[in-house]
């Protein structure tokens, strides 16, 4: 099968600058903050994004080689399917965050509870909204008995290049 | 910037063989369901996925050709910009789906609550957590008023090749 092939539209500033210490998911991350450099060609296609709270950034995993597809992820240590586990090392390293929008100015998207590191090339934004996204009484998998370790944790080096 | 290059995992089989009739988004479409196909290659990477209720499906939207950076989104005629609106017509036409997972068969994903055109190409499967995807209190921007309404709507042809 061929491949698909993406521009990026932008470019993720973060005070992460590497994965080890980045908190491992945007909801473990109230207190950080980033901008989103949207590329000046595309800032038309910003336009009432300001109205929502909450976006969704989809982004390349630019510092992610390689990949298994067995893989331990950061909340334990046994191996999952990399289906199952939210690491960066996939066989598409394409990275999925919900952040909060503070402020939109010109092409830039001045963000927080950001999980995301310095230079990660944005690929695509889109509106979080609750009617769409939310699911209630969800199960959990290997997860339900880690999640609540999840807040201290954060990202290790084993994913580093 | 150089492009990004990914090599489909798999393909989505649904019931919604084009895109005018389609539920405009999962949680409006309850009685839907479908297949994913998963290549065999990648097969291994499922191992614990089946003890999750709901799963992430990132995929490339297979009609979708061009975009403009104002559209009318499905649910009202004013336009927008792409990025505050869900429309599969984007700069990088990727598609982001919750799905409900019925059950896992090898490497087929029996799936429901499908807003999925059939034939999508898929890039990314990743475990819905309700600790890490859901956020509450959010502001809704244009959709707020229009929310209500979305039950009544299905895609029509705007987007249709």
């Amino acid at each position: 099968m061929k491949k698909i092939c993406y521009k990026p539209i932008g470019i993720i500033h973060s005070g992460h600058k590497q994965m080890e210490g980045t908190p491992i998911q945007s909801t473990l991350s109230k207190d950080s903050s980033g901008q989103v450099e949207v590329f000046p060609e595309y800032a038309l296609g910003l336009k009432d994004l300001e109205g929502f709270s909450h976006i969704i950034l989809i982004y390349h995993f630019h510092l992610s080689k390689g990949y298994s597809l067995l893989s331990r992820p950061f909340l334990e240590n046994k191996k999952h399917g990399i289906f199952a586990i939210r690491s960066p090392k996939r066989p598409n390293p394409i990275g999925l965050s919900v952040v909060k929008l503070e402020k939109k100015a010109n092409n830039i998207l001045h963000i927080s509870e950001v999980d995301i590191v310095e230079g990660a090339m944005l690929l695509d934004i889109k509106p979080y909204v609750s009617k769409f996204d939310v699911r209630s009484g969800t199960k959990d998998g290997w997860l339900t008995k880690k999640i609540r370790d999840a807040r201290e944790h954060k990202a290790d080096n084993r994913y580093s290049p």
